[in-house]
């Protein structure tokens, strides 16, 4: 039992004592029975008048938590049984009856097999084609450094001051600017900064839905996404890719029949796929936004990082009515620890999501604002991210080249065009993460598909990240997938009756 | 009729064409009946091939937008009514039809009073006593840029990238030593770093509440979180603040009736009233909270901008039994756009912030972050923070004096024994509204009383500020208010009949 008095503390000496035997009491450090020290001993010990700690024993001794026995001393009761809620017992707050389904969704455990692979991730002795971010040896420090130089020395009040909620008007002019270079035709006013795409989806949810609505996603899609949907209480309907992106004819069946309250798409260079929708599938999924009325959500992180030819119009552009609601950021083509994204949408849902952003947390931070204006004032956005799609391309050239080299034929993937990450279907008989647990001892650590499926998928594909390792990891990691994967390729075809069924895309 | 084709944009020109008239009829910038140029005409003025128009007037007349008329061209149509949802036609999307009730409640109007008062805020002229925020000319600027380069030199990678949904641990540890020398006993893993106390309402509200569900907090209160818990659909029930605090055997009774997910507190200094609650009064709302399983929310932004002795204990530091859910930032004694903030509570309840704020926009800005971990480790805040609150001391004291000399015997505060703010009680037939009104004109602006009261309140208190304003300032400002209240006191005097009755404290 340690109990210590601090005299420089303004709390009364005896509430000291009451509070520290109180925590022990009610943590089971002091269990039942315990005889606490007698009274002037504990006194003398701790340097206080006997009072003060007759004083604390006597609260004690009141809230129910200890007992004095004559000839005994005072003796640890039990503290929460008989007591009702009325009680005058202390007992710990319990939580888990008063906290909400949100908060109950929240405390829903994880696939086991996602701890294990966050420490894969960390692991610097493998090949890492696992993280979806980009390169941070690749960060344009020293410009960083001159444009908060430049913030700190030109607007220093401004960029540590509070700032209006939509985000600082500079930022959200250079934003409606470059946007409409892309053929997005919009004004600093229909511009909300927010922290990150993620913010954005927080927000739209909470606009746009209710717990027990249903919403539209491509199947596989981003974990982010389908993670927030999931936890604020929607259903998650999933709709398979190809190669032209999201197919919108099952789309618009699935729209026919559940009434979403919106689609999610990420259009352009999809995480995880890679994939890209087409301009005539563009058209036609804004039709059928049109048709039902529902909104669309056009997350586009990566719109920007195209290899050769740049991709169809966004279809934000393609939009003249209304119903996409665009979503842009600098996390994965400059930073994600600035926390600077945008959404772009009609005057009354600017006007709510700037509102609930308020209510969430006041404003965008204004160094982060200040700090990415800067940067694209001056252009270097733009030559950052040409900087990036160069050295990108010529990873995801070295990785194709050698998937190509080390991978048995039965294996197939559709080269992106851009964005920073692909997708692997592995021989339909090989299970991701099998594979994974065969290739990890070999040195490389990818992300088995299974978990990017709402609802479930087939466990025969991966996503491959060519951002952050190099040509050489690339080529290190991608021989080792390929010893790994015959060596479960032998394995299966001597025991042919543990095959994997692939499940049907959901 | 403004239609331009982009040569360089890759969106096809008779999409590039349709969006634009479709969305100016859309917008009813072209009324029914407006007759569109001949094609060969406009494909003449754009510049492209009269094909191209002629597929653009094809679709938009497929979408119902436009009518070809033998032998009076193409005419537009009324786009809306007969469609039926599934119909073929373009509308824009109908928000209102869409959103969430928390939506609704975003757009509710504010007070009319509130928009003239923020018009007078901003108002360089008046003597500004009614901002609740630092005097942002005393910014430490120097040494914030001082961290900032250190920090962009030693830690530039990290300063920028992802980091920990929960916040960076060395910023967590410095948190909970700084909370551990005002008594507060915790550590780095129950701390959770926010985009400000802001943040924390809302993801507490979000883990602890549905809507409907009831609340407990001060009256008059803090709007900021008053705000909050309306629009997030909670009735929110306020209990009279004396010179001790909150009246807690009126909350025991509240509590009793009405079983609130929490109580609100903002114990020491309070905002408005400048009040802090007595130890006496913090250990029988402790005592509440454990009887009846309640959680007390303690926002604490101006605990440490103490005049001269330092206030009791915080409540959290006087829980032994997790009750308090504790929320610090450095808004108000640093700079409030770095949005850098904490929440410290139980273990159960650090672990479902955290996942929220990771659903809500993934991480605390790493920049802020960093930039606060260093001004707080070269112990830069606490000195900052002493400078604070000398300067406030003096200014509170040059409100003190001026309010003595400029003011009628009829009105009336309590001194403040720290903060930003204190409260004034009008005499009683004045109301604070027509007090501005009439103090404006002559130079000064404040924040009438009224607004703060969750659910009504008397009309004749206010709140003023004085953290911006400098000594001369405040004379001039107050000067100006005595001379508009004897002049409204006077009004009051010849009109008996009109007078203001005050409403009951609610």
């Amino acid at each position: 039992m340690a109990i210590t008095v601090d005299r420089e503390n303004r709390i009364p000496a005896y509430i000291q004592i009451r509070n520290q035997l109180r925590e022990q009491i009610l943590r089971g450090d002091l269990p039942r029975g315990t005889r606490l020290p007698p009274e002037r001993k504990m006194a003398q010990s701790l340097g206080v008048s006997r009072t003060t700690v007759v004083s604390a024993y006597d609260e004690l001794a009141a809230e129910g938590l200890v007992e004095a026995r004559v000839g005994r001393g005072t003796l640890v009761a039990t503290p929460p049984p008989g007591l009702t809620e009325e009680g005058s017992g202390v007992r710990p707050l319990a939580w888990t009856a008063h906290v909400t389904n949100l908060a109950k969704r929240l405390q829903g455990e994880k696939p086991a097999g996602l701890y294990a692979l966050a420490e894969l991730c960390n692991r610097a002795d493998l090949a890492q084609l696992c993280n979806g971010v980009p390169d941070s040896s690749l960060l344009p420090l020293d410009r960083i450094r001159q444009a908060c130089e430049t913030v700190l020395r030109e607007s220093a009040v401004a960029a540590v001051s509070a700032g209006p909620k939509q985000g600082i008007p500079p930022l959200r002019e250079v934003i409606a600017s470059r946007l409409a270079r892309g053929g997005i035709a919009t004004d600093a006013d229909r511009v909300v900064v927010i922290n990150g795409a993620q913010q954005g989806f927080d927000l739209l949810v909470r606009l746009l839905t209710e717990p027990g609505d249903t919403v539209i996603v491509e199947s596989p899609s981003y974990l982010g996404a389908i993670d927030t949907f999931q936890a604020e209480g929607l259903r998650v309907i999933g709709i398979p890719v190809d190669r032209d992106g999201m197919d919108v004819d099952q789309a618009e069946f699935m729209v026919a029949r559940y009434r979403p309250r919106f689609i999610y798409t990420v259009p352009t260079f999809q995480n995880p796929t890679g994939t890209t929708m087409s301009l005539e599938r563009r058209e036609k999924l804004l039709g059928l936004a049109r048709r039902y009325q529902v909104p669309i959500i056009e997350d586009d992180p990566f719109g920007d990082l195209y290899f050769d030819e740049p991709p169809p119009p966004r279809l934000k552009a393609l939009d003249g009515s209304g119903h996409v609601l665009y979503l842009g950021t600098v996390s994965k083509v400059l930073a994600s620890g600035l926390r600077v994204g945008w959404l772009v949408a009609p005057q009354p849902v600017v006007e709510a999501a700037a509102g609930l952003k308020a209510l969430s947390d006041s404003q965008p931070v204004s160094l982060s604002q200040h700090l990415v204006l800067e940067f694209m004032r001056r252009g270097w956005l733009d030559e950052h991210v040409d900087t990036m799609r160069a050295i990108y391309a010529s990873r995801f050239r070295a990785m194709d080249a050698a998937l190509r080299r080390h991978l048995p034929r039965e294996a197939r993937w559709t080269p992106p065009g851009g964005g920073i990450s692909m997708w692997l279907e592995l021989p339909q008989q090989v299970g991701a993460q099998e594979l994974l647990d065969a290739a990890a001892p070999r040195g490389v650590v990818f992300l088995p598909g299974h978990y990017l499926y709402p609802g479930g998928g087939p466990s025969n594909t991966c996503r491959l990240n060519f951002s952050v390792p190099d040509e050489h990891e690339i080529g290190r990691g991608v021989e080792a997938m390929g010893s790994a994967l015959r060596q479960v390729m032998r394995r299966r075809a001597q025991a042919p009756a543990e095959r994997a069924v692939p499940g049907p895309i959901a």
